[in-house]
């Protein structure tokens, strides 16, 4: 029995490329849903998603090789949905419902690739665009994102010694358990895995749900991932995000049309879904300004996203709506998933325990926290914030406001013009760290 | 590729046995050295050797299944030096002296193996025995000791998931380079392995020490464990122990020949070894009565190891000794090597810092330190207080007094016997822990 396996060793030194990404299933439930949505009601729409490092510090041409880039993302563009992805996409049920994707939207899955790309290095970062018919260029949010993500781990781990990954490694597990055992402790948390975009890497996500399937059980109630979700038996977890009312905004044509579609996408949502996928999402211009137009039907939705308000503010505020609505809070569901991590999900539990219905979406802080454990003490592993946004839709300039001017996108004139339809009540500059 | 070679799979879930002792040079340098002594100096001598649990409340035999125990001293006895490891021994410079072992103890080891032994269990604990010429039986002590250390770790460890272990050694690992961080500090530390014989496991200690050497560089001097000094080119450390002054008391005829006899073993090792080999364990029968009859010849020896006292207060007696025989500490060398940790180790390098040469031999927390990394929680891998200590030689009982009364051995009226000659100065009752 050799102890080396020769043909092991010839093929770990000499393949070509080790990809980021291998499967179409790769990405984020909340696509999946959204794209049926946008090939049903949209089909004709083209929109533009660009790359966004908000960590501008971090000049990423510098890090990543851009032929690297290249080969990373022709290497997705040569993918396409299994054969045994597709039967599970029929055949799974996703939010206790069977069929959720309709026979003709799984027939398009099948011949469904990504769309090509614009890819190009100014002052050290790269300029990453994804031009082209709405139903194709959303899908590359997520790949494009694990993508660099990737290889910005890759490149800040290149030369290091066995030892030292071996060290780094041992701490970054032993820390996720720590987190593990201290989220034991709250026992009526519902976690899911939103960690997809801003991973380390494909292998550490999978390590890390594996660790929270195994140490938190039922409390861990799936992954945003839906390959992780499949290969894991988990359930698939997202609903939608803010590329829908950026686009319905983008598309409108007047002032009153984009005061209008935060709430028109809710209606074109409710069409199409029901149950426990009604969730908001209510910060994309502002959970306060949101809240104060919004219909009274959309009380009986399941419950809301707060995103980029703090989740305490964002959870008062909604809970304030939902009693002036004259529903019973403990009822609804709140889901928090802005860049929390044990010590805010631990807060947040704990001031809203038994007044509401709470689940918590864990992303950068779950599958990149790799902080404090390289021996050498090296930035690189830092996670940074970078996005993917649609930024323009059928060439009008698409926006997003947040509840945190910090996370604004869009055209300066254009986020002027819709901070004069919305208001900017509730809106406070923050850190953004992830 | 096949992810999963199948004659390595089928080959880990056949194997008759998975030995812990590999190599009869996977034991402690300072046998070597003792045992060439032994056979020049007293080649006639019978000497028994015991195992003796001190952790009374760990039943082994509860825990450890007395026929897999069989096997594993069976394969040891099974066991030659190789050609290579007699080749090293031969060709290999130790403590800066070539040819360290003559060539006629050479040819006597090639054709060296473990006698037999002899096993019972009696109340949950084994009664182990190792009977015969103590040029043999001597060579049991570190393969018992390795041997039941790791059995008792892998039956804390069956039946754990894969999960569990990859987050129980994660933490070890993080556990030990925090350590290891911490020693770094120390600019002027000498440290070297000495954690054989209460070593989790084989494959765990040899990490350890490839920790330290990448971890310390040069301030890790070296390994007693032979064979892993010479697989990673370090420096094999160790002199010598108890069990020489032990065996000459118990064969000394009269009061006044056991009085004599810790420093006639001096001057019988002296005849062979120089140098960094002139280290004077004082201990055996109580360091204030060593030092107080100590010959002034002595103070010209390298150093001392001080063991069962307390490092502090054991270093500061022999350093007023050495002053008081007109000798320079600065120029002399302790070894501390009892139950070290990383705080006693900083205490005691703070301690005697500039004022004497030290150097710091670690063990059972070096190579066995698994508190708090077990996700059950389970005390199974708790280190425990075990040796193999010679219990009589040419049928006379030998005894140990040891400063710490706690860690005497042999008959009680011979203890009785052996305090009123070297009294009971100096000696304090402490938890021994390991």
């Amino acid at each position: 029995m050799p102890v080396t396996d020769i043909a092991t060793r010839v093929y770990n030194h000499g393949w070509r490329l080790d990809p980021v990404v291998r499967s179409l299933l790769d990405t984020d439930f909340y696509k999946l849903l959204m794209l049926q949505m946008i090939r049903r009601l949209h089909p004709e729409v083209t929109a533009t998603f660009s790359l966004i490092n908000r960590s501008k510090h971090v000049r990423l041409a510098e890090v990543i090789d851009e032929a690297e880039l290249r080969e990373q993302l022709d290497h997705a563009r040569s993918l396409r949905f299994g054969k045994k992805e597709l039967i599970w996409l029929a055949g799974n049920s996703f939010y206790g419902k069977q069929r959720m994707f309709s026979p003709e939207f799984l027939d398009w899955l099948a011949r469904f690739q990504l769309p090509d790309y614009g890819l190009r290095t100014v002052d050290g970062q790269f300029e990453l665009h994804f031009d082209g018919p709405w139903a194709e260029t959303t899908m590359w949010e997520i790949p494009a994102l694990a993508i660099v993500n990737e290889l910005r781990s890759r490149a800040a781990l290149k030369g290091k010694g066995r030892f030292e990954l071996d060290i780094l490694y041992a701490r970054a597990k032993a820390k996720l358990w720590d987190k593990v055992e201290r989220l034991r402790a709250l026992p009526d948390l519902v976690l899911s895995d939103f960690g997809t975009r801003r991973r380390h890497g494909f292998l550490w996500q999978r390590w890390c749900v594996e660790a929270l399937k195994e140490g938190l059980g039922d409390r861990f109630i799936g992954s945003s991932n839906v390959l992780l979700a499949m290969d894991n038996d988990l359930e698939a977890i997202g609903t939608n995000a803010h590329e829908l009312p950026m686009v319905m905004a983008a598309l409108a044509p007047d002032d009153a049309g984009v005061a209008a579609a935060p709430y028109r996408v809710l209606e074109e949502w409710q069409a199409l879904y029901d149950g426990n996928l009604l969730i908001a999402l209510p910060d994309a211009f502002g959970t306060t300004a949101f809240l104060r137009n919004a219909p009274d039907w959309l009380a009986d939705w399941t419950g809301f996203r707060p995103d980029s308000m703090p989740p305490i503010e964002g959870g008062e505020q909604i809970i304030d709506w939902w009693q002036a609505h004259g529903r019973d809070p403990r009822r609804k569901l709140l889901i928090f998933s802005d860049g929390m991590d044990v010590d805010s999900i631990e807060a947040t539990y704990r001031h809203f325990h038994g007044r509401v219905r709470m689940s918590f979406g864990w992303g950068t802080n779950l599958t990149n926290d790799f902080r404090d454990c390289d021996p050498a003490g090296a930035a690189g592993l830092e996670p940074i914030s970078l996005v993917a946004k649609v930024i323009s839709a059928d060439g009008h300039p698409a926006v997003k406001l947040s509840d945190n001017p910090a996370k604004a996108t869009g055209d300066p004139a254009e986020i002027e013009r819709y901070l004069r339809i919305f208001g900017e009540d509730g809106r406070h500059a923050k850190a953004v760290r992830v």
